[in-house]
């Protein structure tokens, strides 16, 4: 960035570059998508000497500001992530082409066909934090879905983002493709930020990745739209008509596959004519692997020794092994209480009883809704997608898992042969 | 409205109180909201002598504030209006339920089955201007796709909206549903718009429907997601493989079938190869009807003593017998004509040429794109959607004629059998 530019002039800038760049990537065919995605992948391949290096400057910087050991860990390239970044992009280049596709072709009364053809959004902004591999990610996601893409990574990982914003160009270069089709913001002056989510000439949605302050900054202060979600507040209800085994297999496979992942269970609903056969069982399974557990009364009268569960505890994302239990009356009573306290990400019912699952399925309100499978399952891999750009909880556009389709919009399209309305 | 209470007191209680209705109604049937959108018909046709009262006040009071004729005619309510009114929910009544749709369900790798349910947003905001038969239009498309609605017409229309309301609420009761289902607001306080488009924690969506400082005024200063169309700059592109009849009918039709629509031409772009074959008689057939033409240096060579179209000719939405007509060197011209001075409403090609149409269709970014038709077709009715909401340019969530399904999300439902993720 030149130093004579104001952060605004110089963000309008990459906003109008952006904006024609998109233009042109339109325009491009999948060969000319996929070639570019190949040679950044490349490119990442044989200057893995270099982002080692960057990297290094960045990790050394992190270490003397006192960052701590979680956070370095997610800033650090090595040879298996570089490789991995590199083989994100071959995944992403093997996908198929979602531009261009028509559906729902149908002649209409007056003998005009109408139909939808899937086109880009045009220009995407992405904010992220420290792990750098997101450039790469986010890059080879926008691409693909033909949008010109502008991307914050995180003031810490500076020095790699920007060696991975060369690969990226080589790679752009040797397709013919602009160069201005990914941009890495080079000014860490967080004003930028501020403008990337207020330029609505310029940018079309606005993905924020990372924790909760974040998102709820951008979300606060953005005049573009934002694809989003704040948190994962996910619940899984044991009905009484649940086959024991299953149940106790997915409450414990929900909390415990992983800890700090947005779809881990935070919450446990048992419906209380069945809690005395999982609970104790289940209780044992958690202690085993040191996951605390905070109960209702009702809970703490069969779990006895653990703790209450405060008001608190219901609407807390603990992203660690601390889990949350209530014995509900019934189906509505955990339907209620999920209503109230989710945060619209996922939730599970196991029951094999078709009209609770039918209710469940159609009536509880988030993103994504499971019968007899862990919450750990809601993810873009898992659903087909292919890759994630991140899940949303919003009801706008896109919902749950984002994949290349929501990167995309679809506009009408009508065929005739000199119809005119009369 | 009591007067005790402030605006914002009295919206957050709206905004409250259809969150709870929203709850119930995505609950509801397809057969209990048919039995509504029926119970609402037969309300509007039985209180057709207290709707016309209701009205005549009015009308009395907009001839004393001096209305202008167009205004007090979108705002009069008579006999077959009013049966319109009826007729248009009957119609809404008997398209079919978007809600519970379960569409995509594919088995992934893990054994888990994943598809999508179509549910409704929730609360759906609707501010529009004179016309009183938008409170019975929104209501049901509102009602129909499971959406809560907060209805604020125009103040001239106040009594008129809220003698609908009455028969709104009517159906609603007759059918079991709460009454709180549709809330048209009562106060005519314009502080009450402002309430309703930043509840971001009560309302879902707003569709202003109205004119452009009406939207303008709401886009630049909502907080929950617009659905909406500034304007109409409609283009139609001639091109020199053209088949001059369908060209010269599609052309006429597009702009003269009406004027007052969004939908309507406002520029014609002709090839220069084809334009001495049909703009003169083109021509001539639009000054039969009275349509004043602009031109281009080159079409005031053509077509002798036209006015001139000046720069802010190429960027207004006439919506009058008024036309401004291009000639351009070739595709790419029209195209990069249309990318700087379009709306993003609707931009016609006419040609007989494959690769000319596979490139117009693909490229122009519009909400919707067509060949060798009418522009004037760009609509909810004729692209068999069965009823609109209105007309989206933007291209997160809905784009283009919006009708049910707009008004729609889709969550993700998955389908297991005690599956884990390992």
């Amino acid at each position: 960035m030149d130093a004579k530019v104001t952060v605004k002039e110089y963000m309008q800038r990459l906003g109008q570059q952006a904006r024609v760049a998109s233009r042109m990537l339109a325009r491009a065919s999948t060969d000319e998508k996929n070639t570019a995605l190949q040679a950044m992948a490349d490119a990442i391949r044989t200057q893995a000497g270099s982002l080692l290096k960057a990297n290094n400057t960045d990790m050394t910087a992190g270490k003397q500001n006192g960052l701590d050991a979680a956070l370095l860990d997610r800033l650090e390239l090595n040879v298996e992530r570089i490789e991995a970044m590199a083989l994100g992009m071959e995944q992403i280049a093997a996908l198929p082409d979602p531009i261009g596709e028509i559906s729902d072709m149908k002649y209409q009364p007056s003998g005009i066909q109408v139909g939808k053809m899937r086109v880009p959004l045009g220009v995407i902004g992405i904010i992220y934090e420290s792990r750098p591999n997101v450039t790469a990610d986010a890059a080879a996601l926008c691409l693909k879905s033909g949008n010109a893409a502008i991307l914050r990574g995180g003031s810490e990982a500076a020095h790699s983002n920007q060696a991975i914003a060369e690969c990226i160009r080589t790679g752009l270069k040797k397709a013919g493709l602009p160069e201005t089709v990914v941009q890495v913001i080079e000014t860490t002056d967080r004003a930028a930020v501020g403008e990337l989510i207020t330029m609505q000439d310029y940018v079309d949605v606005i993905v924020p990745r990372g924790g909760k302050g974040l998102i709820e900054r951008v979300s606060a202060e953005a005049r573009v739209p934002v694809i989003k979600h704040l948190h994962g507040i996910c619940h899984t209800y044991i009905d009484d008509k649940a086959d024991k085994e299953k149940a106790i297999n997915v409450a414990f496979n929900a909390k415990t596959q992983r800890y700090g992942t947005c779809n881990t269970m935070e919450t446990l609903l048992v419906h209380q004519a069945i809690a005395s056969d999982v609970l104790p069982e289940l209780a044992r399974m958690y202690q085993e692997k040191a996951v605390e557990l905070r109960g209702c009364g009702a809970t703490q009268k069969l779990l006895v020794g653990i703790h209450a569960a405060t008001a608190e505890d219901w609407d807390t994302e603990y992203l660690a092994p601390i889990l949350s239990i209530r014995i509900v009356d019934d189906l509505d009573m955990a339907m209620d209480h999920i209503h109230e306290h989710s945060s619209g990400h996922t939730e599970v019912i196991i029951t094999e009883d078709v009209g609770r699952a039918r209710r469940f399925l159609a009536e509880v309100d988030s993103s994504s809704v499971m019968l007899n499978a862990s919450s750990r399952f809601a993810d873009g891999f898992e659903y087909g997608l292919g890759a994630e750009i991140g899940i949303s909880t919003d009801k706008i556009h896109a919902r749950g898992p984002v994949g290349l389709a929501g990167l995309t919009s679809q506009k009408y399209i009508v065929v005739g042969d000199g119809h005119i309305r009369t």
